[in-house]
């Protein structure tokens, strides 16, 4: 059954905004057996364009039609008047969602606004979608041979409906996948050096399986698809995993914070952390994960020299004789957090993100990322991306995926 | 004239990439007078496709056609093949470039990919386009009333060679346009709320001008557009400043973070951080900006007691007495973190970000927040969005707004 997927907003196609919603879609929709994504739009606040297109996939006989967008409380969002309009049906209030709707704004004491009834209302005959995360209620609407789901913008919004509203009710469970894909989460290696090491294999099953790779600055994703056959993928991801094994650090829908979480949690690990180029990226990206305080004591953000001298005991002589981005200062900050934070291990980053600071010695991109634990402590020197962004969020994986190893 | 923007890649279809490309070109697009953006499509690694859409693009006679994606060297990178056989033209090797790849990677001591010299590789007769920032050459192609540019999809590639490859060259000066959006940022208000305050302007000037409301948890912003008129855009937002301008923060493509680096920075304040719930995040945001040593001192991630107690000087009795969700912590955190790293400015949070930890009397989503300077200490107490993610984003934006307030 074809799946299509249409954003509506001004603010989309222009740019202002990114379409986040059609891409968590779609990557849900790929875990039903019969369910394919086959058409993605941006459309513009426009009558005349949000009818076209809809009208063009229903003559196309699309099964599900997801709308996301413009069911605000405001003038630009026109979306349910558009839909009134095209399908000649009245807008009516759902009387019970604007009732819940009214006692939230009074539990919080918010001035309810002359506008909240035009977010409890639906096209009449259309099954209400409820909304838990936002203020307008979605709709079900059947046309034809379609069945168009409406719901609003605000991506929280959109997961939540679909999770709730849409994906048990509607969407039957029966369509459930056998799983026909996993991604390999690899790190530390180019995406033409992984080609290469696994050209032979892509060659080999080639009727049976295919192979995507997807670059990003902090690793290289690599995705194994089942074609119609009746391969086994796992044995095809444990010969691909027998090829490139050392560089892979996850799988699907993991990520290093969760993995490292993981880790110290099992592990009864504790950790704390001395960053001086990278900011708190590091602390932030370990307290991203609910439950953090079970391993993660704290951190010291030593940006000036004179933190890492009175906080982190790095010896004024180690500063002036090897400078602060030195593998020296490196060990000191990552053995002083360790020690005074009293947790099993400490990490620490130092290093030039840019754009200013760099010298021919030590140029913008370089860092030294040390990690200590109860027997030894380890530094590394890397020259990653000059670019201060993606220098500080490839240090921070960086420092992770060291952790993730010394813990291994 | 008329813009359209093409993703290619499975990817992008089912959802395991979100298209950032598509938005970000149509975001330069709108600087130029005369260029407006008609068509964002997104197609699938697959040749009948990619041509069928391009075909219909070209018959629509659509003045600039973007293409991003499936330049890379490995196998499901599609792109270059399927133009050369749509165009039947063949490919041929930009020596130049190539010599300078191979150069970069000898200059980097990685051993070089055998499909190296497919990244150099464009239509005959085409125009290269150089990639300082990643592999593949990208190129334009002339055909019929079209212009063509084909970039690959990793974004800082797409930028770059944007900004320097196709903005000046081909995308003449001269369409520079005069001003016709503002965007005002508000935090703080709810997007119905503002509405309210707005809607008699936005009636009355509805002939000139169009207003966007463009929710976001940290704050809505109201975007501004001229419509063809005379009317001036200046006095206009002048206009909705007296009515809301309490709630703005900035302006256009300004984000807090640069806001609050201005302020310090002009003020010659310096600021460090004691960070509880918000785990590093504050002192993150404060960091992305490049010269933050200018005025980041550093910071004290507390997320245990003992980190507030033995670091932050956070008496033991002010921590069983009122728990460390509390205004008392936070001001203590606040004087602490700036008397010990010497700071003008302290600021602290404390607060539950959830999913656990919550209770009756402090339920997940209370934040305390304290900003603390020579004269006085300010302490806050919000009860913010209660899902751990999105509450680390607002209350750190919000421990922002409340320095950039202090500092007014």
């Amino acid at each position: 059954m074809n799946v299509a997927i249409m954003s509506i907003g001004d603010e989309l196609m222009n740019g202002f905004t990114i379409d986040t919603n059609s891409s968590w879609i779609a990557k849900r929709i790929l875990e039903y057996q019969s369910l394919d994504v086959v058409s993605k739009i941006t459309v513009k606040d426009d009558p005349v364009d949000i009818k076209n297109n809809l009208d063009g996939l229903i003559k196309n006989k699309v099964d599900y039609i997801f709308i996301t967008g413009g069911l605000g409380p405001t003038h630009d969002d026109i979306t349910k008047k558009v839909l009134s309009d095209y399908f000649n049906v009245d807008l009516v209030l759902n009387s019970s969602y604007y009732s819940r709707l009214k006692l939230f704004f009074k539990d919080k004491n918010i001035k309810k606004s002359s506008n909240l009834k035009s977010q409890a209302q639906i096209l009449e005959n259309s099954v209400p979608i409820p909304n838990r995360y936002g203020t307008a209620l979605g709709m079900k609407i059947k046309h034809k041979e379609s069945i168009i789901f409406v719901l609003p913008g605000v991506p929280k919004e959109v997961k939540g409906m679909f999770e709730e509203g849409i994906s048990s009710l509607y969407l039957s469970p029966n369509f459930k996948k056998e799983k026909k894909y996993i991604t390999l989460l690899t790190t530390g290696i180019y995406e033409s050096k992984l080609f290469d090491m696994l050209k032979d294999i892509i060659k080999q099953n080639i009727d049976d399986f295919s192979v995507s790779f997807l670059p990003k600055y902090t690793g290289v994703n690599i995705r194994l698809s089942k074609k119609e056959s009746s391969a086994c993928l796992e044995d095809f991801k444990n010969n691909i995993i027998g090829k490139v094994g050392k560089y892979v650090y996850g799988f699907d829908n993991q990520n290093m914070e969760n993995i490292i979480a993981d880790k110290l949690f099992s592990n009864q690990l504790t950790i704390a952390v001395a960053e001086s180029c990278t900011g708190g990226y590091i602390s932030k990206k370990l307290t991203d994960i609910s439950g953090s305080s079970l391993y993660f004591k704290g951190s010291i953000i030593a940006y000036g020299n004179s933190i890492k001298e009175y906080f982190l005991d790095v010896p004024n002589e180690l500063l002036s004789s090897y400078g602060a981005v030195s593998s020296e200062v490196a060990v000191k900050m990552a053995e002083s957090i360790r020690r005074k934070f009293k947790s099993d291990i400490g990490v620490s980053t130092t290093g030039i993100s840019g754009p200013d600071g760099g010298s021919e010695d030590k140029p913008v991109g370089l860092i030294y990322i040390a990690v200590s634990m109860k027997n030894e402590t380890i530094v590394k020197k890397y020259n990653l991306i000059p670019y201060r962004k993606e220098h500080r969020n490839v240090a921070s994986h960086t420092a992770l995926n060291m952790v993730r190893l010394l813990i291994k």
